[in-house]
């Protein structure tokens, strides 16, 4: 961590996310599952982030997606926390319960072993903002961290396309 | 992160909560703000970390640390985010809401500049587990990385602390 807790890549594109929404002043909210946190410290990483960085929930536990985030229980018994949809609803629950304007997510198997059904690597990750969603569904590989550190970067770069479109 | 997100430090002792709070059927839930998730991502960075860690919450903005974390208005009015009764009840907020028999929390100032009427480095991190809560305020010296960096070992060393005492 000596140079920071992110990699050179998410260190990059963290910044270019708090330099958009300062300028802009929208704020950003995470739900994080499989990258614990990750998320939520590489944009802090950047100085001055708390203008745009409202706050973050690891909710790592199944139940508190839906206790802590409002995912709906239905969703999370039927298929489990590893599903699109979820990660939808994280993102969009993370934005509605820390007021942010754009709620972010990420769920999955970090590995090393399978969990809830799926391999090692199975992500998704989500974009909430102005009036839609967008999900994304990855198979990473890679070791635990490594599997982690892509999530992250996934995620940041979700959020970056998402508001340069919005320039556009 | 090539080697994890964490430093060989904060690896070690994240390894060794793990390692003890499984052992006990205890759990840890985080609430932090200026080491910003990544608390969390130590914990999340050791595998089978999801037995004793339920989830975190970084209420990076002040009034999520009431809205969230059920920290008293009244507190942060009077004294601001940094300071060592609202890292209490920031632990105590996030042990009750996430549900989990022990609450670990950070405030501070990461710098740059100073915040909040305080210089960079003023830490505040807090453990409520059984019946009582313990806090500890300490001046950090360095840039932010080292700051953030810091401040997490001093944290996960805190509960580490706190559960050999209670083995002994």
């Amino acid at each position: 961590m000596a140079d920071g807790v992110a990699g050179p890549e998410a260190r990059e594109l963290a910044a270019e996310i708090v330099r958009r929404l300062t300028e802009t002043g929208q704020t950003v909210a995470a739900a994080e599952s499989l990258t614990g946190g990750l998320v939520a410290a590489a944009l802090t990483d950047v100085p001055g982030s708390s203008s745009a960085f409202r706050g973050g929930v690891v909710a790592y536990a199944t139940e508190l997606k839906a206790s802590v985030l409002g995912v709906d229980c239905g969703l999370l018994d039927e298929h489990g926390p590893v599903y699109g949809p979820v990660a939808a609803a994280m993102a969009e629950g993370v934005r509605k319960r820390l007021d942010a304007t754009i709620g972010l997510s990420t769920t999955g198997v970090a590995g090393p072993g399978p969990a809830d059904g799926f391999p090692p690597g199975t992500v998704h990750i989500a974009v909430s903002l102005d009036d839609d969603t967008v999900v994304r569904t990855m198979a990473l590989t890679g070791n635990r961290d490594e599997v982690r550190r892509l999530a992250v970067e996934r995620a940041l770069g979700l959020l970056l396309g998402r508001l340069r479109e919005e320039r556009a």
